[in-house]
């Protein structure tokens, strides 16, 4: 598994890859990912703190982060409201939780903050690594289901395939779509949505309801990029094969190759990158 | 104001819009936008219910959303752990809560709901919309600050200057950014994130740290789509006008339009689309 070192202060970093192209060519090649990390937001007066937002961030400008999330949710209203903002946390995860001192007068609606809590997995708590907040929601390695292997020509294709069928985003140029496909390249399901991750929730949550889960042999193709929160996604799904349209980030990879799946990217009609799980694609010419 | 119809059923709907292009061709036309709405999610026992979760989402399968979800965070493990799925709430947004009734059995682990809670405002409570409580939040109109106008020659370079300082993005592929202009189209600031909410909390917590709030006379540009959460932490910087390389959600040109703001989309070096606020880009001909 690749680490992403511990308060890491880069917004990218490398990993080895597998860059697939229609002529079967495939190379070995080093990718550039995104950085993404959870940063705890925690506001208080003196020795009391609390946590009021996570959030999945790339590092970098984390102060700027904190005071903007707070201003445009209308928590503070003037620079004068912070007295100090500086990283805290546990070792060694120090750098993703950064503390907001509030000047002595300030007043802030806590009560306000309360009613709009809402929930996610996407973190871990301070100090603790995503990965082992995932774990502990009850994520399990992807299991080897066989020798079923995905031909390349199936994934060149999913991407028209996709198009075919979206027929909102045809209308209005502005939707995520996730769909689930079989090992053969056949549309099981497709689900829109301005969130991707509500169309991954649905396109699961109709399996889910069916009693059809885990999604063994199973492609989960996502039009866009692929997030930590939606690899989590797949992995409680037991979904072993992701392929995205779009870029993959740097904790999507790790998450991947911690459980077992295929994490394919920038999946085009003449092109694909495999950042883990090549198993579960089928032989290639050298 | 368009209004989206509360309880709306579908999943786009049209609204008139001027489509400008480099021949500085005016041409009045209907667009199709994505649907976004607030859903509020409950899950509970009999007559007892409590929010779990509140996303923006395209409506539609939410009793999927609601199962998909609940799985995918770790909270629900099988579906005969549901009794009943169905939609609840106070008009005239009775579509925009969904409540999950258990089966008396189901173990739920409320305590690790609630360690896993945290902020968003991008949503009323139940039975409020998401203007509303957009309000309360402390919102206030975009003032009209004289006579500026902004050239289009300038809308359509954005993309182009931005894609120059894009450092990350040309490393990664995967990220999103968020540049503040002034109305000539000088880059001021720009910021890049894997999470597109996060990029713009950076770039205008910047601001608010420098104290160059309001920010009048100023472009918030996206890389990608315009959502209501965009929309929303523009109008508390008060900035009047965003520019989008993407689409609009319905809630973001709802909420422009309530708040005076200028929105445009789909901003390519040959066109864009002015959804509201046409009046402060430059006159064009007819």
């Amino acid at each position: 598994m690749t680490q992403t070192a511990a308060g890491v202060k880069g917004r990218s970093f490398e990993t080895k890859i597998e860059r697939i192209s229609l002529d079967k060519r495939v190379e070995s090649a080093v990718d550039s990912l995104a950085v993404e990390e959870p940063l705890e937001i925690r506001i208080g007066f003196g020795g009391e703190h609390r946590a009021v937002s996570i959030t999945m961030r790339t590092p970098g400008a984390d102060a700027e982060l904190a005071a903007g999330f707070l201003f445009t949710e209308g928590i503070l209203h003037a620079p004068a409201e912070i007295k100090a903002v500086k990283h805290c946390g546990k070792f060694p995860n120090n750098q993703n939780t950064i503390r907001i001192d509030l000047a002595e007068k300030t007043s802030v609606d806590l009560k306000r903050l309360e009613r709009n809590f809402y929930t996610t997995s996407s973190c871990g708590v301070c100090g603790k690594s995503s990965l082992e907040a995932l774990t502990v929601a009850g994520a399990r390695e992807v299991l080897e289901t066989g020798a079923a292997k995905i031909p390349t020509g199936i994934i060149h294709r999913l991407p028209e395939i996709l198009s075919r069928h979206q027929t909102i985003f045809h209308e209005t140029g502005g939707l995520h779509a996730a769909a689930l496909f079989d090992f053969a390249g056949n549309l099981i399901d497709l689900r829109e949505d301005v969130g991707r991750h509500n169309a991954v929730d649905k396109l699961i949550g109709r399996q889910f309801l069916d009693k059809k889960l885990p999604l063994a042999e199973k492609i989960l193709f996502l039009s866009g990029r692929a997030s930590f929160e939606l690899v989590q996604k797949a992995v409680m799904a037991q979904i072993p094969v992701i392929a995205a349209v779009g870029a993959p980030s740097s904790l999507a990879v790790e998450a991947a190759r911690e459980f077992n799946l295929t994490l394919l990217g920038f999946v085009r009609e003449n092109r694909f990158n495999i950042y883990c799980g090549g198993n579960r694609i089928e032989a290639r010419a050298p």
